[in-house]
């Protein structure tokens, strides 16, 4: 089976800008850890994640695993 | 003489995520500060923010005060 899928979404809700840019900040800590990099999407109450990997236009391994370690994260929501 | 905008635009460019997360962090505290948000699109090397108010769906006065203020942070390709 293949799918066509070109990247990975994911969206958090939030009560205000502050816990959407403390996600923001949460993120960015593990992708510069990782060494990989989302698209971003801040505004107040939002957070929007796209998940690819540029240099083949399309998904690898490493947006899969970049994306369990971002749903493992502490979202302020959840805590 | 009417102008018709709907939001103003903002890009910057970087040289790598970490100064793109700095400058999203400054206009995150900058728009806490002012009580005013704009929607931020962070990526790899770049920040682009829209600015706009979203109670009567167009531009205020207080939008372009804000993109004033965002003009004078020391972003960080120019410090």
């Amino acid at each position: 089976m293949v799918v066509d899928v070109h990247h990975l979404e994911k969206k958090f809700k939030f009560k205000n800008f502050r816990q959407a840019l403390d996600l923001t900040n949460q993120i960015g800590e593990r992708a510069e850890a990782e060494g990989h990099h989302p698209d971003i999407y801040l505004a107040w109450g939002k957070v929007e994640l796209k998940i690819w990997t540029h240099k083949i236009d399309g998904l690898s391994e490493s947006d899969f695993i970049f994306a369990a370690k971002v749903d493992q994260l502490p979202t302020p929501d959840t805590k």
